[in-house]
Order: structure tokens, then sequence, then C-alpha cells
């Protein structure tokens, strides 16, 4: 419907408003040089593990905003409906995946806290502005993303697997994504790793756990960065009784400039 | 008794027990390469209002560590005890400052969640490497602190003013000292405010609402950084039943190099 030119001139407010209207696709590359938030919304009685566990992950988890109980507005978005603009929601029960609805109206209870959580989409405009090809942008796909073998630090009741996404690299343009992904750490900041899977335990990069599998072309080099589908695998391994989060890869546009993240 | 050369190869360990054994100063120059933190325990009904609120102003609170109720130990520094190694702490009723011992060991309780807080002192040490004089460190003085008029986002029942610390800096090292510290987003980052302390509601420089007045040389200009004593402010408007706070400039040396907080 659009072309990936008219997706990232899209203001945010029109790219929700797109998400809103029942619009469901990958937001990478959407409304270039504004950040984007990973969503996890749960009972009130658990916001204090998810805040602590997304204090003790900085990396996988930083937290952009919080909302009072019941509320579907955010300071990142203030006309923004956090129940709608998404472009599609995951509904979670007792750790089990219920439904992938593309609002959650239906799911929504007063006693619901949200967490905004940095997305490395937010420094993708970066990466494109110094020279670093996105091969799943190309490939029109969504990012890859697994589940690792490094083990979150744990928070009351909350544990488990760090997630990261995986980028193609040229070889040469390593240090350059490193560096330019290195001053943003509000949306996961530098590679947690370089090269071979097996490192972070990953079996075959050609199954990636969430999103989509992405060709690297020749010389290219698998780099992984922290990402905020980490509380989804916290929510999978802690079974709390009810969460609500994004549809890993649809994320929540805000009015945030990219640079408001970059440090220095 | 230690030169301040002394005091700045001290190993942290090593400072902290001397101030475990009684040696009562603010921490200023104390364990060059290190770490300090700002500390605040408050009973754990009070314990996601505090994180929230840091959450929601990041620039004075920036969270290194939180522990588990009633726990006296971080990762910040496992050997240490947080009730007895700071040089000074400050007991809080109803937002009423009661005590000021050496340590705590007579006050804990074992509800209480202590949450440990970057310091700006952890950047001076890359400031003198950059050649910015410490005004405050050649005249053997506790840095100067000011309740502004800027109000922090409140967070649940916890609201307050932001603090900031000030050092006179020569007008030509200001760029460098802005650079420098805008690299440390975790121990408060780039200054606040530069220049007028009216612009942060400041009537007098020489009157500081904690620590000591710091006497300016010819052609300084006042840097505000946000500071880790915003919590204490908070507590005296808010007034939660019990709180430990460390005493202002008498900070936690940590084992962590400040290198780990410098970013890209």
């Amino acid at each position: 419907m659009y072309t990936s030119d008219e997706r990232s001139r899209l203001a945010p407010a029109d790219a929700r408003a797109v998400f809103r209207a029942g619009t469901v696709e990958p937001t990478s590359g959407w409304s270039d040089g504004y950040a984007q938030a990973n969503l996890i919304s749960v009972p009130e009685d658990w916001a204090y593990d998810v805040l602590l566990f997304a204090q003790r992950n900085r990396q996988p988890c930083p937290v952009l905003d919080v909302t009072g109980a019941g509320s579907a507005s955010t300071v990142l978005a203030p006309g923004a409906d956090l129940r709608t603009d998404l472009p599609r929601y995951r509904v979670w029960q007792d750790g089990a995946l219920v439904d992938e609805p593309t609002d959650v109206l239906a799911h929504w209870r007063e006693d619901l806290v949200t967490f905004l959580i940095g997305c490395s989409f937010t420094f993708e405009f970066a990466l494109t502005k110094a020279g670093v090809p996105l091969r799943h942008v190309e490939q029109g796909r969504n990012v890859s993303m697994y589940v690792t073998d490094r083990q979150c630090r744990p928070a009351r009741r909350l544990r488990g697997p760090m997630v990261v996404s995986m980028r193609p690299i040229p070889a040469d343009l390593v240090e350059t994504a490193t560096r330019v992904s290195a001053l943003m750490p509000d949306v996961h900041g530098a590679p947690v790793h370089v090269g071979s899977p097996a490192g972070l335990g990953i079996q075959d990069l050609g199954k990636p756990d969430f999103g989509d599998a992405v060709k690297p072309h020749k010389g290219d080099v698998p780099v992984f960065w922290a990402c905020g589908v980490t509380p989804q695998a916290a929510l999978m391994a802690s079974k709390p009784p009810f969460a609500v989060t994004h549809a890993p890869g649809h994320m929540f546009v805000t009015d945030i400039p990219d640079a408001t993240y970059r440090v220095g």
C-alpha cells in the first residue's frame, strides 16, 4: 500500500493511524527519525517485578516510559492510544500465548501497567545514515530474533533468557555499526555479540525464534543486539497470570526524535 | 590522616574499611577510577514508588543497583556492607531528618530495599584527566548542592524538586566538561544548566542547601549537574514513614571502574 519511501516519511501520528485502521506490518523503516518502542502491560501487582527486571537487565530492557495503572496514554506520544495503535499485539495467560489481535480493547483491564521499552529499530535510521545496509529492510522482512543461552539477572518472580536481534553487516562496517549504536544505550546500545551464533547458544540463524529469516550477502557478519522481546521470554519462563505485549517487530511508533536517545 | 594523593590511590575496599572504622569525610577524590553511588533505603511497600520516580527522572536518579528486601549487599561491591561502609548516613521519619549516624546498624529493618544511584563524583576523575580543575577538591570542601525550582515528574506517592551539584569551571573548559560528562549518562551525564543560578531558581551560590560553599576563581562559570540528592528532597516533600540515605557528598565507593559507565 505504501512504498518504503512513503513509510519512512510518514509522521508518527499518521503511522499510528494506519496501524489503528488495521494494517499489520513490521514497523522497521517506518517514520524515519522517530524512536520506536516495545510494549508490555502487566497487572499492577506485577509492575515492580517488571520494572526491577528491567533495571537489572538494562541492555535488553531500557525503559522509556511507564504508565499509571489502567492508562492507555504515554508521554512518548500524547495523542496515542496504547490499546489500538500498534500493528499487532500478543495476549498472554499463565505464560502461554492465547491471542494475537490487532487491538487489545477487548482484553484491556483497569489494573494494567504498561512499560514502553527502547527498540533497536530506533538506531537503524542512524545506521542507514552511516552507510550500513539493513538486509531485513531491503528484503521486506521482519528482523531476525533469537532466544540465547544467556540468562537475565532475575527480579522477584521474573526470570528468563536474553533475546537478541541479528543484522547481517558487511565485515568492514561492523565497527561503524558498533560505534553508532553504542551512543544510543536507551535503545539497546552496542552489540552484545559479533560473529559465531554458537557464542550465544544459537543453533541455526536460518530458524529465528521470532521474526523472519534474513538472507546475508557474501562477506556479511552476523551482529547481535539485545532485544526488547526479552520480557516476552520472561513471561514464558515466569508465567504471570496475564500480560499484553506487542508482537515482535510490530512496535509502537513514538513522537520522540531518535536523536533524543543519542548520547554525546 | 591521608593526603589527597593517598586517598585517590586507595582501593575501593580499603576506602570502605576506612569509613567503616569511623572516618567521616566527603568522598570526592577517593579511589580514583571507581564509581561512587548515592544511597536510599525505603520500606518494601515504597520500593515501586522510588524505582518509578527514578525511571521518570533518570538524569537526577540513574539507578545502578537495587537490593532485595533486607539485604545489605550489592553487586556493585560484593564484599561491602551497605549499613556500615559509607562515611555518614541520614535517617528520616515522616520526611524529617532524625539522625546522622556513621552506621545504620541500629536503624536497620528487614523490609528495607536499597537503591544505589549514580554520582557525579564518578566523572570527576575523567574531568581531571581532561584538564578541568575541581575547585571543591582543591579547597578540601564538599561539592555545593542546591534545591532548584524544577519539579521532578511525580511517581505515585513521590514528588519533589530536582537537586543539582555545582562546579565552578573556567569558561574555556565548559565545553570540555560538558562533552566528557555527557558520555556518562548513568552518573548524571551532561549539565542541566550553565551560567546564571537564577535560571534554576537558586538565590545565592554562597549558600548551598547541601555541602559547602566553594570559592570560584576569576573567569569561572557555574556549571550545574543533576544530583543524586534529589531523592532526599523527595523524602522531605513526600514524607514516607521511614528511610535511610547517605549524607550528601558522603557516598558509597563501589568496585565498579568508572569507565564501565562511559558510553561509546
